[in-house]
Order: C-alpha cells, then sequence, then structure tokens
C-alpha cells in the first residue's frame, strides 16, 4: 500500500502505542505523531518507538497528518474530534478505534469536515493489560479487525484503511456499526458482564477453593472499570437483548437440571463442546 | 509418612494414572495396581508407570491392598464399591476422588465392611484433557484438596488420607460433604453451566469473530460432556441455588444498565475486578 505521509495517533496506550510501533516499523507511515494529556505517558511513547513526536495539544498535532487514529476512551472521541475538526486537512482520514460502534459512528460521522472521512473500525486485540507499557508491534499479527463503513463513507478511505490493518497482520471484515455491535454484545459484552456476575456471586469461602476453571472463566472481569463501563453503556441495547438470550438459556440448564433430565443435559454440554472445539481448532484465541 | 504397603486405583485415567505416578515415584505405596475395564488404557497406564502391576478384575485387584482409590465416573463408585466389598481386607481405607460429595459418600459409606474405613476425597486438580495419556506425577503439586469426613469415619484413616495428599503436594482442607457441594457449586459446577450456556447463545456469525475473552470465558464448556454430566446431576440442588444467585446478579446488571446508571456499572466493575484481581495475587490458577 501507499504509506500514509503523517498519522497521527490520540490516545497512545496500548491499541494506540502498538499501532504506532507497526507504522513505523513497517513503514506505513512516514511520521507518527503521537497525542496525549499526560506528558509521562507521551515519553514513555517515544522512549518505546510509538511515535517520532509527540505532544499535548491536539490540534497541533493533527496539523499536516492525513491518517487520525483515535484511540482514547470511546467518551472522549467526540469532544476531541469538535477540536481537531477545524485543523484537519481536506482528504484527511479519521479513524477511531473503539469497542463499539454504532453510536460513535452516527456521532463523529457528522464531525467530520467536507472532504475528509471517517472510518469506524475495531482491531479485535488487547488484553486487560492498559497503558503503551505493554504496547507492541505485533499486538494485531493473526487478529481480526472489524471495519464499519456507512453510506457516507468514501469507498476509496475504506480501501486504504482495510489495507492499512492488513499491512499490520489483521484479517479485515466490513460489517454496518449495528451489526458489529450485535456480534460483539455476544462475543464480548456479553461474557464481560457475565464473568464480573460470577465472581459477585461466589462468596468468600468459595472463593479459597477457586482453581483453573475459575480462573479462565473469569479472568476478563480483571479489566479496567471505566474502560469497561463506557463500552457496555455505549451498547446498552444489544447486550440487553444478548442478557435476555443468556438468562432464556440458563432458565432452561435450570429446568432439565431440575427435573435429572441426564440426556437433555448430556445434550446441552455436547452441543456446547463441539461449537468451542470449533474455535480451539481454529485458533485458540490469541 | 508411612507408606501403604498396596494401593489398587480403579480407573487410571488422569487423576488415577497421575496419583499412581506420584505415589510409586515418592514411595508413598510399595505396590500400585491399576484396575480398569480397556486392556489398551492399562497397558498405557503400565508403559507410563502409573501402576507395577494391572487387572480387569477388580476384586482380584484390591485383594491385599491396604488402600483403594475410587477414581472412575462418580456413576461408576457405587456399583464398583459393591463388587469390591467381599474383597477388601481389614483395616483397609478406601477413598473417592468424585468431584461432588454429598451423595457419594453418603451411598458408599454405608457399602464399606466392618472394619473398613471411607474417606471423601476431592483432589481439585486436571483440566479438561482426560486419560492416563495426560497424567502426570506433578499433577497435585500447590493445588487444594478437600476431604470430606464424617461423624463415622475413623480419624485414624483421616489422618493417612490427609498425609498422602499432603504428600504428593497438594495443600487439603476438610469440610462436610455438604459444604463441599456448596462451594463446588459456587467455584466449579455454576461456571460450567455458565461457558456452556454462553457458547450456546453466541450464534454462527458472531462466532467468527470470537478473541482471546471469549476464548477464556468458555474453555471450560470443552470439559467432557459424560463426566460433567454425572457432576452436575449429583450436585443439582446447591447448583441450582448457585444458578438463582447468578440469574439475580444477570437481572441486577440488566437494571443498571437499562436505566444507563454508570456509577452503577462502574461500581459493579471494580467490586469484581477487586475480588478477581485477587485470585490473580495469590496464584493464576494452576
Amino acid at each position: 500500500m501507499t504509506p500514509w505521509n503523517q498519522a497521527t495517533i490520540i490516545g497512545v496506550g496500548l491499541i494506540g502505542g502498538s499501532l504506532g510501533m507497526a507504522l513505523k516499523q513497517r513503514g506505513l507511515a512516514r511520521h507518527v505523531v503521537g497525542v496525549g494529556h499526560r506528558q509521562v505517558s507521551l515519553d514513555q511513547a517515544l522512549a518505546r518507538g510509538a511515535a517520532d513526536r509527540v505532544t499535548l495539544e491536539p490540534e497541533a498535532g493533527v496539523r499536516g497528518s492525513d491518517l487520525v487514529v483515535l484511540a482514547t476512551a470511546i467518551g472522549c472521541f467526540e469532544p476531541i474530534l469538535r477540536q481537531i475538526a477545524p485543523a484537519l486537512a481536506r482528504g484527511t482520514v479519521v479513524i477511531d478505534v473503539g469497542s463499539t460502534k454504532a453510536r460513535a459512528v452516527a456521532r463523529l460521522e457528522p464531525l467530520v469536515p467536507e472532504g475528509c472521512a471517517l472510518v469506524g473500525c475495531h482491531p479485535i486485540a488487547g488484553s486487560e493489560q492498559r497503558g503503551v507499557g505493554h504496547a507492541r508491534a505485533d499486538l494485531f499479527e493473526g487478529a481480526q479487525c472489524v471495519v464499519t463503513p456507512t453510506a457516507r463513507t468514501p469507498p476509496e478511505a475504506v480501501r486504504r484503511v482495510v489495507a492499512t490493518w492488513e499491512a499490520v497482520g489483521m484479517t479485515v471484515r466490513t460489517l454496518t456499526p449495528e451489526a458489529h455491535d450485535r456480534l460483539l454484545a455476544a462475543v464480548s459484552h456479553l461474557p464481560h458482564v457475565t464473568a464480573a456476575a460470577l465472581v459477585g456471586v461466589i462468596g468468600d469461602e468459595a472463593e479459597t477453593l477457586a482453581g483453573p476453571g475459575w480462573a479462565d472463566t473469569t479472568r476478563i472481569a480483571s479489566g479496567d472499570p471505566a474502560l469497561w463501563r463506557d463500552i457496555l453503556l455505549s451498547n446498552a441495547g444489544e447486550l440487553d437483548d444478548a442478557l435476555g438470550r443468556l438468562e432464556a438459556a440458563l432458565a432452561r440448564w435450570r429446568d432439565v437440571l431440575r427435573r435429572g433430565d441426564a440426556a437433555a443435559v448430556q445434550a446441552m454440554l455436547a452441543s456446547s463442546k463441539t461449537r468451542r472445539d470449533r474455535l480451539t481448532e481454529r485458533k485458540e484465541g490469541r
């Protein structure tokens, strides 16, 4: 792909920092500018090779860039885009890397100036770790990225953004923002709430007997509360539907267990095992 | 501890085979006899050093043993004990290693002949793997074992059994069979059903986006369906209570998400993170 002339990454944390490293190391952007609100993080981003230069000023940071990446917490996308919009050059592509898309895309798209483009993205990478200290250029390698263009998104901008994610090692899928949120509710937000709920009901005495199964099942409950609060609330509708499906499934489980229906219990376990094993065969997560 | 003269392990799979290896390698039993119902597994147990000799005949296998370990599927404990009871020497200690205890202990205890002892045990070790092919002498190292004596269990038998588990590397806790089942429902059986339910509601399209979070949260759904059917059904009452607590917790989650109560969402996430992080600090599972 043709490299970007200058990429500005606003929010140089785990995702933003890793993207900066990957863009630089693979020659996908001639210059990378890091923007943040704490000098200590920016210094670390520079030291780790996530940016060529850094600034605390978003407007100054985006000047001269043809790619701007919103990689802060979801809740900051809108105020930051309002702030930088007047400084964006014609033709600039703005992407956000938020974990929910419908609300973000609907709110951000109208804020992008005439002649610029917004392309919603969700690189499904990362972990419960945070910060540029854990960033690494190969974070995206082998993982999936969902790109969520709308009817208003210029196809050329989508093409370049897709090529960029592919160039850092990702498999890219295109979905509407709404379809993305529905699927992510099932695959990410529902498990997160479930893990938090499981931790909430264990009780102090049982906790001392927790083994590897409980540890795996609840690992994501160690995620950052403020980050996940924003993710869950920004997809509350789809998540509510997913919670409804889980409640119905659990009610079915209670029913067969109360009836002692061994055949049904085994069939339900076998069906879940088949589906779960399919994922292991494809690849044991990342 | 004084070594056992001869230990017979009925069911030389992952747990039974690992215990045989550990008893032999650490000199905790002078002889180890393996009993199974498939010659090919017994040959493998011999080859892997899980037993000194093997037999398809339970009565022959227990003759001359002062320790008998029931390590088959839970559902086979009772018929096997009925079969071997007449062949047990006076003073023999029988242990079962089942994952639920109240029902097993209540049914097995009356079947043990006068002068012998039954000590219910649950070594919380293993994984979704099965069979002697995955057995290893250090499987129990650093993990917990629950021992569940009753008012009828001779203290001397409990002492020797506890010493044996400690000698293979386990931390031993003593609980009543009922307390064990209540705690294990929270820490093991509820997560298992929840993982199976989460897998059941994901849907084909979302499945293709499953990442490391989903993989962790649902890993235990790959467990053996027949084995888990027996575990879940043998603890259906406690599991039902635990499912009720989870349903109430999920209802609380739906409520705060619907109301968009950001402070409550963050507080619930933070509380779960605190508890979950405590486990990581203690030790990341096993």
